[in-house]
């Protein structure tokens, strides 16, 4: 089963990889960039009984920092062979 | 417009990364991981007149490495203030 994970930043917290990023487009020349937030994207492919609950608790142990981050669980059915 | 940006690495391009999470994953118990690979999501808040195309060339130049690196642009309506 293929799972992925959305980890960005919670709205307020600085984000110095966005901002660098964000400087660096308009120094390619890119116009009307009003903001940039960069984030992770985990996917994971696990066993097809892993719960819900089994993700969420690698979310909040180890994947995402949830003092400054936000995670976001997507389940997507693995096609079958 | 808010506009996300999936950076995932090629399938068989070896993911450091996503190998380290993999084992820390089962030095803290968790079985039934099959396999993690680990991207970036991006995160743009650009002008509503923005096209696709120069989207597609933030990611060319800058946002992706195409030699490496796959990407899918998801465009999603900001919510009218």
């Amino acid at each position: 089963m293929k799972v992925r994970i959305h980890v960005s930043l919670k709205p307020g917290v600085l984000d110095p990889q966005g901002r660098a990023v964000h400087h660096a487009l308009e120094g390619l020349g890119f116009t009307g960039v009003e903001d940039v937030r960069v984030g992770r994207l985990i996917e994971l492919d696990v066993a097809d009984g892993t719960s819900e609950d089994d993700i969420a608790q690698m979310c909040e142990k180890l994947l995402a920092n949830t003092v400054i981050e936000n995670y976001r669980i997507e389940t997507t059915e693995a096609p079958k062979e």
